[in-house]
């Protein structure tokens, strides 16, 4: 907060914008630092920062489609990834998830395949999540991009669950390109984000103009194309960089927030008709349950209906759970200490308990 | 920047985005309130807010220009315009300038006819500055977009050095578009700007998603294309909204700039060999000089070189203006108080008498 205040004035980095003129070169405050330690932080050559991660996606897809181009996504995409595709005249074709809801290399390669089928074309990119959005599942990138690969087709990893949270390491998953979301998962101020890519895609993405003026004469230096020529500034580039040391930090506990996840998970599964949706054991904190046979029954008949769970946990000083959820829902349990994590679990258990549904 | 600290957290907008499930429909903060009053008091149907006039540009660039397509920006243009044609894939082609750099309404039917008969296509869209960033002349907007709706060539007007310190009404200048910056012009934290349309124009630029899941059969609701499906969120967004009041209150105070700016200007033109490069008598606050024939004759023998000046100026309390140079140069008298604008045109004057240049 106190860099936000002290770089909340509109030119505040721009100010010292010398020459070459582009942000991501500034000494003071050390952008270009910034930038150099975020691409070898992700495991990439190259970094940029954008306003949000589905800016990034958005210089991506306008590289390398054109009017009518197939495009890969996946049946957990989220929909600022079909978004930047239909941007760029692109046409989204999903990767089908498996029964477990997980993404996989041969599903991938089936779809490239009947794509290619069905329209004659290859798919000029490929977004796969890391984590997605509904389930917290952890996806095989790795085997995807390999498939993906195998048919010259680049490959953006949707860091936005993963990145800033768990280790990710670009190089280990093999993709062209990931991204990541400042206000999402880097504990910075919105809209920010990140686009890391591979030395080869980092010339085709962040190419510098060649526009000119034909009665001018102008020519416009070394400002990039799809960064719109400035990559994010002012106040929220300062607080991602200000955020940055306590999330590489924080990235080195994400075995202690899995475990508080199995804390609180396994609280909710000893209830009995309780399910989980999301993989098992939990690879991410962020959970999918289906309580329809457990807090569902209590909703049917408790005078607050629905409403009966968030109340009772408000009451215990726990709030974020949708309220009036009580079938299918998702939870986070990231960034609870271990007391916290215990006494969400003993909550839950306890207004099992309250409203009379059996522990297994 | 009160606001600024209170909205500064990543989600702190989007935890009031309940359904239908846009940034534009949020009541508290009154986002809402803020979107209808922006478009109002610009004079056009539709407002939105983007991260930084490019952003505005892209959208609009990006709905109307195909691959090879030729779009007019003027010689004046920010290198944006030509930016976020070449994102789209268009190629610029540039409205010249007459001898008082002007854009006229005359030069731009030229350039129409010239373009279409280089290219044997119209123009998809014309970009044409209010002001422009090196002389800060108004130009005839008016009378261009007159020129240019012969054609059916939709006009977008770049109000980033006029949105927020000047009345603007989109609706008297004829044009489909008005982008404004919102760090530049607006108080507020960067990126930040609007774009706003007229009602046929919003259809198509603010046009929401048609795109579905072939395998999960999701389709995204309301989401805006162009806007990447959320517009400008958080700490830049509401701090946007803080200024507003401000902002548009201080345009009403134009007139009182513009005598600031006449006050400055008349001193340095009483500097023998001073000459001013923009329009004269000035109807913006930004200004070209040129003192190649008085400052920078001191130069040529004062052992602080160029830097003489900054450095006297500095000395008086004065900064902003380059350092070093005393040749073409341009500065902005916005924000100043007229006893701040005194004392600035009668700093020049002792300046120009310490060094022996003559009055005239």
């Amino acid at each position: 907060m106190k860099a936000v205040i002290a770089y909340g004035d509109g030119y505040s980095v721009c100010d010292n914008c010398l020459t070459p003129f582009r942000l991501d070169y500034i000494k003071k405050p050390p952008i270009a630092d910034f930038h150099v330690d975020l691409a070898a932080w992700l495991g990439m050559a190259e970094a940029r920062v954008v306003p949000g991660a589905r800016r990034g996606f958005q210089a991506v897809a306008s590289t390398y489609v054109e009017k009518g181009d197939p495009v890969l996504v996946t049946a957990l995409s989220h929909y600022t990834e079909f978004i930047a595709v239909e941007a760029a005249g692109g046409v989204a074709y999903e990767v089908p998830a498996d029964e477990t809801h997980q993404i996989t290399a041969d599903a991938a390669a089936g779809k490239i395949e009947e794509v290619i089928r069905s329209t004659g074309k290859t798919p000029k990119l490929l977004f796969v999540g890391h984590a997605d959005y509904q389930f917290g599942n952890i996806h095989d990138v790795k085997g995807v991009a390999r498939a993906a690969h195998e048919y010259d087709i680049p490959v953006l990893c949707n860091g936005a669950y993963t990145v800033g949270v768990m280790p990710v390491d670009g190089k280990d998953l093999g993709v062209d390109f990931i991204v990541g979301s400042g206000h999402k998962s880097m504990a910075a101020p919105a809209p920010s984000g990140v686009l890391a890519a591979t030395a080869e895609r980092a010339e085709e993405v962040f190419r510098t103009t060649e526009a000119h003026g034909d009665v001018s004469g102008r020519s416009f230096g070394i400002k990039e194309v799809e960064m719109m020529g400035c990559t994010l500034m002012g106040v929220t580039l300062i607080g991602m960089m200000a955020s940055f040391p306590h999330v590489r930090e924080r990235v080195r506990r994400w075995d202690g927030e899995l475990e508080n996840a199995a804390i609180v998970l396994d609280a909710l599964l000893s209830i009995e008709g309780t399910e989980v949706l999301s993989e098992f054991p939990r690879r991410h904190t962020l959970t999918r349950i289906d309580t329809t046979g457990s807090f569902d029954r209590v909703a049917k008949t408790h005078k607050k209906r629905g409403f009966f769970l968030s109340s009772a946990l408000r009451k215990r000083g726990i709030t974020g759970v949708i309220p009036g959820s009580t079938r299918v829902w998702k939870y986070n349990t990231y960034g609870m200490t271990r007391k916290q994590a215990v006494y969400t679990a003993e909550a839950f258990t306890a207004i099992a308990e309250e409203n009379e549904l059996a522990l297994r």
